[in-house]
């Protein structure tokens, strides 16, 4: 059967590809899964309907034969477990890509997200100038650590894998400011993960949803 | 082979168990794993020895075999993939189990770590006073959302599983903001998780350490 997941109706990111469908869409291009994509207002996704499948009223979601999950890095997982691709086959080495795993949406996107949260929930408030270069010296700590740790490998440990795909993903929400162009390895890491076919497959599926939105 | 993690020689928590070692020690303790635990000093954490073991100085790590994890996410995994106790048999029932792993760490993690921010690292700032009400009231949203999401099920979905353990132990966080009593069934819900005797035996395995620590 195949599966559905849910992705904005009007991306808030106008189509550069950093919300968060686009980690579900580039790890089944990367299986070659094919999907179904409903697309959700945001107005619906506070809705009793949509909150039943994801209780905080967020994008993705992912339906598969009465399953129904949340969360990018349990939706990833489930997909690599299932399809040869994304998880290496020795034992040590494929616990050690889901440690990258958590690694991406906990240690780094934690910071990154505070980072969004300044620049637009507290865009207005009198101390967020002050205060964004704190806030961005806290994402350089963890860049700079990132960086050592990564050196001049070509991905995170071994073969690409969702480790790779769901760190690739989170650093790329930090485009816009700069930060990562002070990192010319994770710059160019961002870049190998983004010249994957796959990846291009499902940046393209994502951008024909916002070219379609501006038409309206 | 026993493992072995690493946790605070000693905690900045003063024994009250919201260190990151908690999630593993439990974890090992519901599934009836012994373990060894190698203490570390903080600037012990920020030497390459740590380091290549946990690119980002921070505590707890596993070893077991040659096999080096960090990230307690994924730590636990790996143990409740490896025993019994911690993950359903059913696969539907299994991939949700992991999705709560992953909102732990990342939807409510997320703020209650910027709440951590904000008092501690931003503790002398001139906004701080002004802004702490804005980021409890982010934090409150997300509990809200979860507060009617578990209504009055003991658990998060069927059965105790890991989900319930990495939730919980994210949601102590927050016990000496008061944040969780404002919601009854949340913090009925991590007393639930208190009482279990694996927790019990986690939480006075590391309040031994802290109190070796303070006769020192």
């Amino acid at each position: 059967m195949t599966p559905t997941i849910t992705a904005f109706e009007r991306s808030p990111d106008r189509g550069r590809g950093q919300s968060r469908d686009m980690r579900v869409r580039w790890a089944l291009e990367e299986v070659g899964q094919p999907y179904d994509v409903r697309l959700v207002s945001f107005a619906a996704m506070k809705q009793p309907a949509h909150l039943a499948l994801q209780p905080f009223g967020q994008i993705p979601t992912y339906e598969e034969d009465g399953l129904v999950l949340f969360e990018t890095g349990a939706i990833v997982l489930h997909i690599a477990e299932r399809h040869a691709g994304l998880l290496p086959d020795d034992a040590n080495a494929r616990a050690r890509a889901i440690s990258w795993m958590f690694c991406a949406v906990n240690t780094i996107e934690g910071p990154i997200l505070e980072l969004q949260t300044a620049k637009f929930a507290e865009a207005n408030e009198s101390w967020t100038e002050q205060r964004l270069p704190m806030v961005k010296n806290r994402i350089r700590h963890r860049l700079g650590q990132l960086s050592t740790c990564i050196g001049d490998a070509e991905w995170l440990d071994g073969a690409f894998s969702a480790g790779d795909l769901m760190m690739v993903t989170v650093l790329r929400r930090l485009t816009i400011s700069g930060l990562l162009d002070e990192y010319p390895n994770l710059a160019a890491y961002v870049a190998r993960g983004e010249a994957r076919p796959a990846f291009q497959r499902a940046f393209d599926a994502q951008f024909a949803v916002f070219e379609a939105s501006e038409e309206k």
